[in-house]
């Protein structure tokens, strides 16, 4: 018998993949069930909303990101605009293979909802802005190492970060909109050019 | 008495102001009627669907993006560059004015459809994708009329454009998840400053 974090972990995992291949709207509470071989009861024993399933389930992303993207390309060995390279390049990886599996370029699983649900649900879009936060602090560090060590001028790390999550976010909208994770291959590696400088 | 192109019109008007302002999923065709002031069947005698009339949605963004951003910025006065600029500042007052009126960072409507309809609907993809294709020749016939006066080195004007775009799509999801107009005039400056190099 599947024990109780067995049942929340299938649900969970059901509810990301859903969600990542359609939308928040379009994937409903019956289809997680289904997908997850669980009942309707198990699920509201576990999430009270499909609100509290997605809030869970973007911990789940991070970790998701986390591994498959961060923890691979920011190897200590590689100078740190190298490892920032190497990100660009797994996103790409990951992307195309998602593609291949589903026939479509799924994009970034935070840019889609929260373009989706900023202006509809207060709490996924400020738990979304708290994992962009995140996301740019690491950038910001690695820029930080790399000025640092002389490999980049006089920049403004924390806007310099900001403004290279928001290419990568917005090459991975394109990318789904065309469906070609080719524009991923194209379009990423300039990321790492993008440079603001510090104010005087 | 409306004509019909009146009622026509209130009813784009009204899905557009909507979409705009929620989601696809999140906008039914009875919301839609309610705030256009029109009966469901007047609403199926010009639209045989939410979908067609989401189709018809994007040409009247387009007209609102070409007039409000475009036509504005393009001074033929104003060097190809310095036209862009504009076209930031402006898409910066734009989106703060609206945020002013309903609290919310609307963001861009093409980018919003795009990440959340791109895998559920192929004529809704499709269209997205070409009006996509539309600004990067915009922003492309732009960088070559600069290439042209030596303002730029040995660019790649299409690869340029493109990342361009992406930049601007990716600084509209950051506004909009963090519900901050200022995002937009922090970092869209920023785009004129991409380069992607002519290969050899």
């Amino acid at each position: 018998m599947a024990s109780e974090s067995d049942t929340q972990q299938r649900i969970l995992d059901a509810a990301r993949e859903l969600i990542h291949s359609r939308s928040y709207a379009d994937v409903g509470i019956a289809a997680i069930c289904d997908k997850a071989g669980v009942q309707k009861g198990s699920f509201y024993h576990f999430f009270p909303s499909k609100r509290d399933l997605t809030l869970a389930v973007l911990d789940d992303f991070v970790v998701w990101a986390k591994q498959g993207l961060v923890d691979r390309a920011f190897d200590p060995q590689l100078p740190p605009l190298a490892r920032l390279q190497r990100l660009t390049e797994l996103a790409y990886e990951i992307q195309k293979q998602l593609a291949a599996e589903t026939g479509m370029v799924l994009g970034c699983p935070f840019g889609n909802l929260a373009t989706e649900m900023a202006t509809q649900d207060e709490a996924i879009r400020h738990k979304i802005a708290h994992i962009f936060d995140k996301f740019q602090a690491t950038f910001a560090a690695l820029l930080q190492e790399a000025k640092g060590r002389g490999d980049l001028g006089g920049i403004d790390c924390e806007a310099t970060a900001h403004a290279m999550l928001a290419y990568f976010e917005g090459v991975m909208m394109l990318a789904k909109t065309q469906n070609d994770p080719e524009v991923l291959r194209q379009l990423l590696p300039t990321m790492t050019q993008i440079r603001i400088p510090a104010k005087h």
